[in-house]
């Protein structure tokens, strides 16, 4: 793409109503708007990230034979009357519709799937069934600071599995905990994310969630470094010790941390209450027990923005960036670098690269800060003067270094 | 895709709660699932749909230069206000938050994109700006009784443009319209798709839809045949011949119809109430001109099912089916039955063919009956008896006529 075309562009200052550093800086390098507290459009280049790391979860997913379908934010009261939340689940949006009916603006799918699938689910000859969504989702949160990390508004994906025993729900639970551990070390935050123990809600003792590393994180975890756990600080008088290594929970390391996904097992809390059931071999009817997952799609923006950025800006990584390379000519007054910058647009393009294409009439240092600031892996310049030995100036995004490379050299990959 | 493993199948008999031929179908092959009125899930095999009919419009907006992007459903008071349409829009779904703020649940986004541009319009260089999104927009029907050709959740393309001139407005807005005939004409549409003259709203004297022939349309239009172009009746009595060959209003012919589409030229209706302007060549502030442009993605949904389906059930063009083939078994209890069907689906998926796989253990006629129901392009039947001469039987979806072919001439692409 051209930046020239590209109409969300950097802007010069951060906004000055933002307290929270991922939503300062993609504001500020054209990749979101805030509408109102804790809601965001995503412009082109932060779309694009968002559809990328959708994509690396629904590989993962895909792998596990998951199957994707879409559920819809409005929901019953009646839906929710039967699994008694609709009194009890806080920080939600409700509604009426003209002729009065209540609903809630689903903040999670439970109250959806488990009565859906009472006209597909019969036979044991059905059972393991997993779905997902990336889905938009809805919470009325009283403090919505954090940026991306804590939207009203915002995109999920939520995952809903369905077994005939718990062990098979074990099975498949920990075959989701492997997923997530890729997902995030694709995505670069694998040294920063920590499978940590934490509260169960009403659901059971304990449930786990993947919580990332940052000061800016809302939650405070014990981690031990030995094991790569951690414990939620919700619940950290319920245990003694690290699961793993018996390490005394006094002797772990307390850090800030944002939670990016959580696993539960559900057990029958919601098969129970829509009464859905299964006919097993011997004919018996059965209660199939059931998990959930969820992971934070447009939360996993802000993390990475949050963690991965530095003085200069966002820090793409490879699996995720908007584009691969970020192109940039000086002088395009100058016919020669401007023709050469367009060919090797071009010729990259054909080559399978997604390229940035800084095409615009300003100045090289305003094209170096926006580059910075905008955070693809790679930037490649072409000037006068490298066009004097056909070459390329190629920098890593994290990196001082500059390598004079041929174009030649750039089209493979 | 292996069948055994789709959760969401088909069923034995219509529901009985839908009034309309598209839910009616949809509902009984699998493809959605009705939670309210008016009020859906996308089951697997109709997300598959939805996402490959936003691929046709996606790449005919992209070869206009629009920019994909993604704008939030809770739109704020304030800016319905700016433009005073806060009390006069009418079947919207209102909300306040914990605060006491009042939300619109976003029917359409002009209140804002406008605002929004606001952040990066500045010079006459940035014009023209065309983008566009796929959302899930909200309207409070009091009649929601024609499956997805109404939704209160509804999903939508809206793209929208702004221009120096309106003669600029002009050229953009022909080029969408040509656009729109050719994603109609790739989704088997086109002959049923008539341009039609219809009332303009708030915003000029006429506006443009594309209207889909059908029944079980809302609409009345008035054809002419002659031009492929037609006149909403509810601005019949406001012109007196065809646009393009001058046939007299009374001499078109009437038919139902539903709007699939609508084009606006909104001029600087938003554009002044936001205040939004750029600087001219002379140092001048100007107003930019404005379009917009909806094209309703799971409304095309119901209409592919209520127009391109026949007794038998649904018929999906190629461009938009959820899968190219449909490969059934029949005894797949045949070891060599079995064996030889999965390898023809192992080796179709790998020659990049998108298979649904009905290895299930029920009879040949419910697999032919699903099959007609789901509605592939092209069903492949593999059985002892193929098997003697090492062929399977090949039928289009439209057609009686069954072919013999070899696996190796199907494999082509």
């Amino acid at each position: 793409m051209r930046q020239s075309e590209l109409f969300a562009r950097t802007r010069r200052e951060a906004p000055k109503d933002e307290a929270s550093r991922n939503a300062e800086l993609l504001i500020q390098a054209g990749f979101v708007n805030k509408e109102s507290s804790g809601v965001y459009s995503y412009l082109p280049l932060g779309l694009l990230v968002l559809r990328r790391i959708e994509a690396v979860v629904r590989q993962e997913l895909t792998s596990l034979g998951a199957i994707e379908m879409l559920m819809p934010a409005l929901q019953t009261k009646d839906n929710w009357q039967a699994t008694g939340r609709w009194d009890t689940f806080t920080d939600v949006y409700k509604l009426k519709d003209s002729s009065g009916k209540d609903f809630i603006l689903g903040p999670t799918h439970e109250e959806v799937i488990t009565p859906l699938l009472k006209n597909f689910l019969s036979s044991y000859h059905d059972l393991p069934i997993s779905v997902y969504q990336f889905q938009t989702k809805f919470r009325d949160e009283k403090r919505a600071k954090s940026g991306l990390l804590r939207g009203r508004e915002f995109v999920m994906k939520d995952l809903y599995s369905f077994h005939r025993t718990p062990a098979d729900l074990d099975q498949f639970y920990a075959r989701v905990a492997n997923s997530y551990r890729n997902v995030f070390e694709q995505l670069g935050l694998g040294r920063y994310t920590y499978l940590t123990l934490a509260s169960g809600g009403a659901f059971a003792p304990h449930s786990e969630e993947f919580q990332v590393i940052t000061p800016a994180g809302e939650d405070t975890i014990h981690v031990c470094d030995n094991c790569r756990l951690a414990i939620n600080s919700e619940i950290v008088n319920e245990v003694s010790e690290c699961s793993g290594c018996h390490t005394p929970v006094a002797k772990l390391r307390v850090e800030r941390a944002i939670e990016v996904g959580n696993i539960f097992k559900l057990k029958t809390r919601f098969t129970e209450a829509f009464d859905l059931c299964y006919k097993s071999e011997s004919g018996q009817l059965e209660r199939p027990v059931m998990g959930c997952y969820g992971l934070g799609i447009t939360r996993t923006l802000g993390v990475l923005a949050e963690v991965l950025s530095d003085d200069g800006g966002l820090v793409w990584p490879e699996a995720v960036t908007p584009f691969d390379l970020h192109l940039l000519i000086l002088g395009p007054e100058n016919a020669d670098v401007r023709a050469a910058g367009d060919k090797l647009y071009s010729d990259l393009g054909a080559a399978g690269w997604r390229v940035l294409y800084d095409d615009r009439a300003v100045s090289a240092g305003e094209k170096f800060a926006d580059a910075d600031l905008i955070g693809l892996p790679r930037r490649l310049v072409m000037s006068a003067k490298t066009l004097t030995t056909g070459q390329v100036e190629v920098k890593q995004r994290s990196s001082r270094e500059v390598q004079l490379m041929f174009p030649s050299e750039l089209l493979g990959r």
